[in-house]
């Protein structure tokens, strides 16, 4: 962003009087100089918005901002690592002050709240795209990876799934007829759900020698759970009765009209909930209950791990058949299923 | 990237056989795992590449994926630090195998030539965007910042000025008569210069102990020279006759028609060298000259710093007076001066 890069930087993104422990150096220079607490490996993650993709062209640049960081920090919250800072890659249009400084409010309002600074970055000009790295700490035996489930383990998923799927087909104006008399404070519920999602850093972090292991929801259930059983080697049972919904999707699948398999759609495949997935060996399961209860954040038993492979979906105890496959690009081709 | 994703990452990124010191955990989880050597402190540094900005539009997709990473570890030579590791950030119109195949082959070739592996990434559609960062080491106290120089230190730059900018003539088949009949070895090797900088990591770490301060010129000697002299509150006399030039800049600085200015314009102003420039006390001067013969790498001595504020350019000892200031913008919008 030429001349430019250097003010914008300053105005909305430097902010000297941040302090953090074990940053040495902050933004300003080649690069920033952060200490690992001793004892403790480096946690790293990167991932790109883009728009049109991953959030709608008409989203809020607060929400950008937000959610930009919330999927790195989700991450690190599925690793079981604390967020020790951050880099942003901007990439941006145009050098709109009213965009800049509403994507540095949402950003900054998810960064603060968890005490993680912003330590280096680049702003350049192009299609808008954000790409952040989220750097954090976490005890190397106890990081919460995907390859550690075993059998028998009971599967977990932590708050409501499907949220940020009904919240898109609200920020995209789909046309599903049961949407029309939807409850108002659901449908806000919904959208801030997709826009604004919440990182489970205090989970995460409190699993650490409970889970066996973990992974963050964040392309759908299905194909998400399908990656930790590849890593694991298992196969999985999963009771959909008790999918945790939210009570807007409660109320929604008591509508009629393939409502119902639309929710269950949406708590499967649609993704973006950014929950975190865990397994944890039977005999923690009191330690997880208690953890819901000091958290105050529900943590559902949806199902087990089992040595036979392949994924095995039950309603009621009885198997579960689905006409069509589930899956993030089904779902995105095809809403209305 | 929707299901493709994980088979494009699998295919050209995830190589599981490659090992490296304090890499527990590579691609495929929700983070990467890194072991920080004992008594360092860990260096981040973030850049973005743009299509069209930071590369011509028919720039090769090898050179895209050399450049993407070489930008980054130039950072980390900058300060002095070892590379640990870099995560990939790409977003692609489509997922194009053979553009893939020649992006990754580039950046493996320059990422393996200094042992850095690949430790995580995403890869999104959309216009064409790499964003990397490097993660490197270095003793806290040994870090080249770019605040640590004093009065009368001298200024050192590495290599040859100005080559990336007739390189970028070449690239954009500049409309600049005395190229007509430019020797074909010196433009490849300008366009080589432009489009594969070499990161010089090994000077860096060399210069720990040695440098009271670096910074990479990635924008262009005097603007990037200002940033040093801001951070340190220095000024800096700096004698243009000295400047380093390869012998095609040479051969043209000879040739009339306002060419000896487009040279001193492209070594000052052009940018993309990605030399490191540095300051050392004067009695480090012999420690300097011991370095260049020991890495064969020139480093020319092209001026010292003040306590006095301000720049001065001289020419063999008497002011140089240009027209016009120079300066990255400058040069993009009226390349011809």
């Amino acid at each position: 962003m030429a001349l430019d890069e250097f003010g914008l930087i300053r105005r909305y993104f430097a902010r000297p009087g941040l302090e953090s422990p074990g940053l040495r150096l902050g933004i300003g220079d080649d690069a920033a100089l952060l200490d690992l607490p001793a004892g403790e490996t480096l946690a790293v993650s990167t991932d790109t918005l883009v728009a049109g993709r991953h959030f709608p062209h008409d989203a809020t640049p607060f929400d950008i901002g937000w959610k930009a960081l919330a999927v790195n920090l989700s991450d690190l919250a599925a690793m079981g690592a604390r967020p020790l800072g951050v880099t942003l890659a901007l990439t941006l249009p145009e050098a709109d002050e009213v965009w800049l400084a509403a994507f540095a409010e949402g950003f900054f309002a998810l960064a603060d709240g968890h005490g993680v600074p912003l330590i280096g970055g680049d702003t350049t000009r192009g299609p808008l795209s954000i790409t952040v790295t989220a750097l954090g700490a976490v005890p190397p035996a106890q990081a919460l990876r995907r390859d550690g489930a075993r059998a028998d383990d009971l599967l977990f998923v932590s708050g409501t799934l499907g949220d940020a799927g009904l919240g898109l087909a609200f920020a995209l104006a789909q046309p599903l007829s049961w949407l029309g008399e939807f409850p108002p404070a659901h449908r806000v519920h919904a959208l801030a759900r997709l826009h604004r999602p919440t990182p489970r850093l205090a989970l995460g972090q409190a699993l650490r020698g409970i889970a066996s292991a973990a992974m963050d929801v964040s392309d759908g259930l299905l194909q998400d759970l399908g990656h930790l059983l590849a890593a694991s080697g298992l196969g999985a049972e999963l009771q959909l009765e008790q999918l945790p919904l939210s009570p807007g999707l409660h109320y929604l699948a008591g509508e009629g009209g393939g409502a119902r398999q639309q929710v269950l759609s949406w708590a499967l495949a649609a993704g973006d909930d950014y929950e975190l997935l865990f397994s944890v060996a039977p005999g923690q399961r009191g330690a997880v209950e208690a953890l819901a209860r000091q958290l105050d954040l529900p943590l559902a038993c949806i199902g087990r791990l089992t040595s036979a492979g392949g994924l095995c979906l039950t309603w009621d105890g009885r198997p579960w058949e689905h006409e069509r496959p589930f899956g993030y690009q089904h779902f995105r081709g095809a809403p209305d299923v």
